[in-house]
């Protein structure tokens, strides 16, 4: 199948899927359920659901199975976005082509209705109808993702290094591992552990997910410098409007590019242990980070 | 024992157990653990853990197994208090007799700070060495209690009425169900879960965490207008300076005080399943809930 078809696709089912896990309309404080509802609806390319499920068939299963690990990490990606927008983290008000939830809303019911995305999150993986230690597994391994040793992290760190003329390649690397890197990784990895993968096979999908996130934030600061607003939906050009440090201040464009594309010859000879037939969809996918517009 | 006691020696308990259940302390992005730590140890009577510690023992578990969701729920509540502390929300400075976290360190940390608690909450969950089943349970029960139909709603609530007059009932006794009721009853719930109780036995700790939960608020409202602001530690009229509609507005202050009363003599009737011996803590902690001054 083609790849782009591929891609819309999958989206089209966790478009679909995602909204069965919102809770029921409560009697009172609807504006929470229609701000949650608004940022899961809003856009996005779903490709860390996407990640999951295709991690969850590389090792053998179906990935109707890892629907819910998929919908939970998208809810827990939204809510980073919801917070990162907000006017005290980056200030930003068009994301996905469309007004942040804090600007659509107000910034009290964004902040709790990232808040309420991320506690979903768990509540949702909670209740999945699955293999109990598979389950427990699979919510140690977002937690992690996502906490204060991961992308709460480097978030955190993010804001720290904002003005900064002496952040360190070292320190770079720190914030893009943990603010992207640690949640990608995590999709791809859930998907493997849900899917019964063996600890082979999850290490070799963790190196892949660690190499395709790193790639996939250096393009993202490539992008914000020479994308087309249009495509990509949010503001152009902030981070050197904030003076944030990039991989872009370090290598050019073209060496970011160029390091960018290494790291998905990284993931891809990853994904020789599996079978040429099983790894083809996990290959197109790190192509597609490194060659994405948008 | 004296109930003074008990609760000086099971806060110190959680003073001291909370802090193994932090991470280590990151190379970068430090100001996030500094944040995480001062909200954690800042003070508090540590209610909530003291109360999933009993419940764990009323069923005839030992306190010390539920050490892990005790941790966790403190630090979902200590997160929901930086939250609702924030200039977006409540615009607080001061809490638990020292500057808030936003106040302390800046908003974007407090934001962080907070996501990171809520976060790792989760996480120290599912690390949690215990059965598998009775985990799942406990989580399942802690993240529908602070979640989008739990505590995060009553907040959304809570900020939806402020200023407004034609708050009812009705309405009031929704945000204090869902605001302060749910994490509390939750709190006491998970205790009875790790520790092994019956169906019936649960159902009786939910009635009497309603009960409690429910007097809790209410003498909170209580507090906000005849407290002593160095016995609470937190600036009070500040619901009628904000124009919150409370119990006190319904009822008065006696009438509230009436109210809260019978909700803890409902809670003290549940109780009646459980053997004289066993039950005698967890009603003095009902009593210490009307009673308190703090």
């Amino acid at each position: 199948m083609e790849l782009k078809e591929y891609l819309k696709e999958r989206k089209a089912i966790i478009d679909r899927e995602i909204l069965k896990y919102l809770p029921s309309v409560p009697p009172f404080g609807k504006r929470l359920y229609e701000a949650v509802k608004y940022s899961l609806t809003v856009g996005g390319k779903r490709l860390r659901p996407i990640l999951c499920m295709a991690g969850c068939e590389v090792v053998g299963g179906n990935y109707e199975e890892a629907l819910t690990p998929a919908c939970a990490i998208e809810m827990i990606h939204t809510y980073s976005l919801i917070h990162d927008d907000l006017p005290a983290m980056d200030n930003d008000t068009l994301r996905r082509g469309h007004p942040t939830t804090w600007y659509k809303f107000d910034e009290a019911t964004a902040i709790l209705a990232g808040d309420a995305l991320l506690n979903r999150a768990f509540e949702v993986l909670s209740q999945w109808n699955f293999d109990c230690d598979r389950k427990i597994k699979v919510i140690e391994e977002i937690s992690k993702a996502s906490g204060m040793l991961g992308m709460v992290l480097g978030q955190q760190c993010d804001m720290d290094a904002e003005g900064r003329k002496d952040v360190t390649l070292e320190e770079l690397l720190f914030i893009h591992r943990h603010k992207t890197g640690r949640l990608i990784t995590a999709s791809v990895v859930s998907g493997g552990i849900t899917g019964g993968g063996s600890e082979e096979e999850i290490g070799t999908l963790k190196k892949y997910g660690d190499s395709i996130g790193l790639a996939f934030q250096i393009i993202d600061d490539v992008l914000d410098v020479i994308g087309d607003q249009n495509k990509i939906g949010k503001n152009v050009g902030s981070d050197l409007e904030k003076g944030k440090v990039t991989f872009v201040t370090f290598f050019g464009v073209d060496g970011a590019k160029r390091k960018a594309r290494e790291e998905i010859e990284k993931a891809i000879s990853a994904l020789e242990l599996f079978p040429a037939k099983k790894n083809e969809l996990l290959k197109k996918l790190a192509h597609f980070i490194v060659e994405r517009e948008y």
